[in-house]
């Protein structure tokens, strides 16, 4: 995620930094050199293009529009409903460790260690969503938290998060067996393990459930077919402006369209996705606060405005 | 649903795998050869179509776009729900194999057994609700996983999903009565039923409630009177260019018609479908995983992009 | 609610049933003459609308669209909303009749009766809403599933399925207090008829609250004042073809018009409202398989493509 | 709420009731008058506007009906959510009290005493909210339905719907400390109780968050602009019939501008406003039968098609 | 937050209050200066810009009013959602304050005590959350409400709201423990806390996730751009009228464009921004007449039409 304040006018049309325009360069160029081409043809050999139109560009450009209106509508919305879950996992890590300290005993070894050990899983829970979310190696930070015993059969697992909210689970049935817990306390808190579930389950949804493949070719080649078109269309009338206006317009369209692409899947490293790491490490800050901690790690900073 | 990374400028205009474009064919070639036909008489005759103008087609197409861009976003949110559902289905089975495994006792044969039970019949549900949105045989699938003596009931049953739904009620119930579980933690479990029950109600919500029949009929009509007056309209000024122009916003407007319609039903096995068996296989891993099953069925991979 | 496969192209352009020119053939008619009439004074009088063009039309065209679009989304999503609760409905009924036959004992004649009792007044309900709705007589369908003490103060309610929903609440209360049920899982129960209670109050909302009638006069003069113009707009360059494109555009634009009104209502008997009859039969079938009966009543199938 | 049926073609054109055109009427003659001076200028000076055209009019056309198709969503939103809100309220009174006169016992003098003490303090709360999210006087309707010893202090309260809630739940509380509720149905209760204050918080914040002051600015400085520029650009081809069509899309784009800013507050006494007097009565009437009365008031019926 | 009546036409085009024109004035008088040295040349130099027509701007128009569209319709929704939130809190805080009052008995020094404590924290919690999200100084406002006991631990937090929330955990926990509460009624009051750790989490989504910088980047080359381009379009048909026409164009693109700028973070002190500070107010005193004081504070009024 791109975190800076409002750009000035110059920056405003030189930033690179989460722009998508590198992104789109070779498009723009190709399109470019087409109206080049188109207009120096033009000018040498004036009737060659005479009687074409806007008439079918217009007409495709409705349809283009709402292509690119729909997919990136679609596209944000996955992008704001990933926050969503997890602005949600936040409330469910907040609030579960919150009733694990307070209704939990603090008064007994066990008590303090089911605390503990709970909240910690918790921790490790959220690292270990953003690491399958993002396919990286989840052991470095998760580690640490684990207990050493449960480390063997999670590493077997085939779905690590699923198999760490099992384990919570067991704690769980385990603390209300042991009489630290009622049942409807206990209860209670198994509604938040069963909301993470919920979080882990979206958050699967939007990563493996891309737009339809179709959708993606459609907008593609519409988009092609349009700015082929295009500089036959405006040569008559622009002249030697041509491959400008074809630069600009193809800038806003494959703009909007690689755009679209990137908030599709939200969960990367690209520099408009969602700032993850940051994320579990506020949570990671917060619960170890809960449980009295006084080291805490540092908080995420962005770097060179970017922050991950 | 087809799974494959975003192909190169090549490939982009000629994959069929996923495209629409084989469904759209004789369409996009009607409306081409209707063009070539106003091209040619009007190449030989010049006078026959002189006063034609774009006015009343820019007119229409402002409706047809109205119309297309509408069907088209409620289609996709159909699609999209049916995902979600399915996502719900995920935690659901998840989180009621994670409760039964945790708060029904392991210690007794009765407590294993119950467990073994319900969770089976969990996946049993999965299988059997993908048959029953797909109209396929489920029993292959599901038998495994039923428990012989409710076989013939079972078979009789006119919504199979369902009743196997009401045969988990009543062993949960029985294992309250049995004192396996407090009527707190079975009211917990039981939430987590009526979930699975409201998944496979708006999955039959969306499979048997179409579009109302009057737009397909209001786009269908709108979009051929739009293509049949499309070569009028633009071959006064783009002459033997017209056929190509038809041919291309044909496509266009034809091929998000036909897509929207292939997304109208997400429970189908065509290319854009959802992939229903992958996720049924994918839950049926995790749940054996559960009971601690080591012999597990392999995850559905795509086979030539398409997983199903 | 209209159930058929795709027509072909010749039925597409001749299909009544479902559709709704039959609804809008005098409008059509009407802007049709209006251009013939247009046109021909053109023909002999040709100096008489020396100057018009389409500028008005395309701006009023802008508040057209944006008129119909909006009314058009509004209606639908009363549609697929009432449809929703419908849906909810059976998931209601579905699962109070499971938790109702799996919690309640069977093994006395009490319980055994309390089942039978609710179980079937959760099918008058249905078949109630139903009648509610539409305005029709609903005492044929619901006496033989109502309690026969209870039909005459039933027959004095203002409100039929809210007083069934009071009654089957008063059932629930006393077999809580006669030991059939815990308090917790009476709660359970009670969460459903709740839900039932939303859902008829969402339905007597979508059938009592009509889109502002400010908005109806505003389109349909809008699209009048807009039919009115069109020939004068496009005779100068349309000549003798102007009937027929105004007959064209008319029907794209009353069509659209026509069936966001048919749609705004959705539980009436119209060809594009809900299959309200069906769904409670459905409900009707499942639920007395819950009781264990073997003779069950026939579906309803769609009549010549309609299913009601 | 204007309730009739759809006006046939004439009375369509000249129906006054529940129209917006009284509102708008100035603007329509000021725009047309307008028009007329334009038009007879360039009738006698024909030189005067040689160059105008429709070009930046069609440009701000753009911007504007961005703007109108906004502002409308978003009115018409806050009017269907208000409606909602009421439905939800109709949902929380006729649930409360049907778990109020079943679960409390009807045996004793103290629970008939708290049942009908509470019915009548929910319609209590559904005039005090009307009457407050409406500024006018409550004590006429809502005395009769609160206890004498309470009335002095409820008089006092700044938020008077919020006091009742208060007192309903005080109410509550004691029944269930009397033993006339255990503490589980007291909390199933409870949760009527919070989803009351809910609607009426989201009702407090319909009336008392207007969107942006901005918006409106910015929609109406740009529908004047237009307006006024719209004469010198048609007046070139319209000639004298130019105040006609200034008039005629005055209409429609101040028209929805106009029924945007009835929308925007749903509480009020306007023709497109909600029946809240009805529906409170409706829930009266329904209440009051649960309680076992006979006499009850009449419903409120539409009064020259209006119903308030 | 700007409170006023609808201002009459002259106020309508010079009010600057709330309107965004100061803040987009150096935009527009830019653009004019443009159209002018551009209508100047073109005057003086008639053949300079022969060419140029409105076609590229009518392409690029089309994709500037998806984008302005997107992300007008993005900004309010973030605004819009953020004020559900704090109508959220609204009655959390009110229905939390109203069970604590009710079901902790009032007869005992220690009942009488928590009662007030944890009042005084749900205005405590408000007032921090405000000043949380507005990066003020929250000492002031929430001193007098925390025991003195908690204040050192308090400040020492790296999440004020939070830790504040976790007391009031701590205290719902104690409470109990001691016998003030059945551990029913206390799940009960626990959901309202997870609730306000909902609306915190919330908030500080919509607060720390501004819409992707790339949208910001896409939108404001596009508009300059499209406002660059607009003079040389324009200057061939409207001449000396060139810088006229380009501010109001300008206005319009840019005037909404500033104003989802503005709402994008609604939790700021800007005169469309939320009033945050009268909403706490208002909760505060609400909560104070629960605990029965007769000393309120006064409510928060706009000054000079704005409410903060």
């Amino acid at each position: 995620m791109i975190v800076r304040d409002k750009p000035n006018l110059f920056q405003l049309f030189f930033t690179l930094r989460g722009s998508i325009v590198p992104l789109i360069f070779p498009q723009i160029v190709l399109i470019a050199l087409l109206g080049t081409a188109v207009a120096l043809t033009q000018e040498y050999f004036p009737s060659i293009f005479p009687s074409f139109t806007l008439a079918p560009l217009a007409l495709l450009g409705v349809a283009l529009s709402l292509f690119l209106g729909f997919r990136n509508n679609a596209s944000y919305d996955r992008w704001w409903e990933a926050r969503k879950q997890w602005g949600q996992l936040v409330v469910d890590a907040r609030s579960l460790s919150r009733q694990l300290t307070t209704y939990i005993t603090n008064d007994t070894d066990n008590g303090r260690q089911t605390q503990q050990l709970m909240v910690k899983l918790i921790i490790a829970f959220t690292h270990a969503l953003r690491h399958h979310l993002r396919k990286s190696d989840p052991w470095t930070d998760i580690t640490p938290y684990l207990p050493a015993a449960e480390l063997v059969s999670l590493q077997r697992s085939k779905n690590l998060p699923d198999a760490i909210l099992r384990l919570l689970g067991k704690y769980l049935a385990k603390a209300q067996e042991q009489g630290l817990l009622s049942d409807i306390l206990s209860k209670c808190l198994d509604e938040r393990i069963t909301s993470m579930a919920q979080v882990q389950a979206a958050c699967e949804r939007i990563k493996h459930t891309p737009l339809p493949f179709a959708y993606m070719l459609l907008v593609h080649r519409t988009a092609y077919l349009y700015c082929f078109i295009l500089p036959f269309g405006i040569v008559g009338t622009q002249g030697l402006f041509t491959p400008l206006f074809c630069a600009i317009v193809a800038y806003a369209f494959f703009g909007l369209d690689a755009l679209s692409e990137e908030l599709e899947d939200p969960f990367g490293l690209a520099a408009n996705d969602l700032a993850l790491t940051a994320m579990s490490r506020s949570i990671e800050i917060n619960l170890l606060e809960t449980l009295g901690e006084t080291e805490l790690p540092e908080p995420i900073l962005p770097h060179n405005y970017l922050l991950q």
